[in-house]
């Protein structure tokens, strides 16, 4: 997710980018940062940790990835005796990549109408009368 | 929302730009529709109505344009006897039309990824072992 805050600490422009596959959420925000997250710990169980998810749910969201794309984003046999743990694919490394450049170039974008929208907003929303 | 659908007709790469006040969304893809309609039904009835929606829903997403921004984006005041009904004022269209500028600019970029990334998916997710 590409966000660019203003110095009214409370207004974003959120650029959410997903990948859909039919229903399915193929890539997204959430799955990139978990990727970045299961090469950091070097397993599922651990990326779900620094994430604040279950390990159920991290495991549910590297299966959608994994079911998604023509190969496994990520690769969870890798370990064993002498292994190195959970790793991502050169796939999944590809598409992690890819997806970071396109957020950023997105970002680059949206920070320049941000410039133009944000004296637009009030510093916070006035009361429903409803 | 910005969205490119590939030959594979259920494959879309979707880029949603959301402006948020606090937790409100202060303009977003739905509310730009929305302000589309309004120009072109000139009220808010008749634009629900075009989109799908409860005269009270679009009521509400006006209302919550008119709180976040510094101005209203939506007159509906300027009806009456010889009015034209309900119309945007220059702050709504001023902020319609940034955001239809943002959204083609991001749509050009995504189009290009969407080429690379396509090619990588199934046609259709694997279904999942659990």
């Amino acid at each position: 997710m590409a966000e660019k805050k203003s110095q009214k600490s409370n207004v974003v422009l959120r650029a959410q980018l997903r990948l859909m596959l039919g229903d399915e959420i193929a890539f997204g925000p959430g799955k990139a940062d978990l990727l970045d997250a299961i090469r950091e710990t070097g397993s599922i169980s651990g990326a779900g940790k620094k994430m604040g998810m279950s390990y159920r749910r991290a495991w549910l969201l590297v299966d959608s990835m994994n079911r998604c794309f023509l190969e496994p984003l990520v690769d969870a046999a890798k370990g064993g005796a002498n292994g190195g743990g959970t790793q991502l694919t050169d796939l999944g490394e590809k598409v992690l990549r890819d997806y970071r450049v396109l957020q950023q170039e997105i970002a680059n974008i949206t920070d320049k109408h941000f410039e133009n929208l944000k004296p637009l907003l009030r510093d916070s929303p006035l009361s429903s009368e409803k």
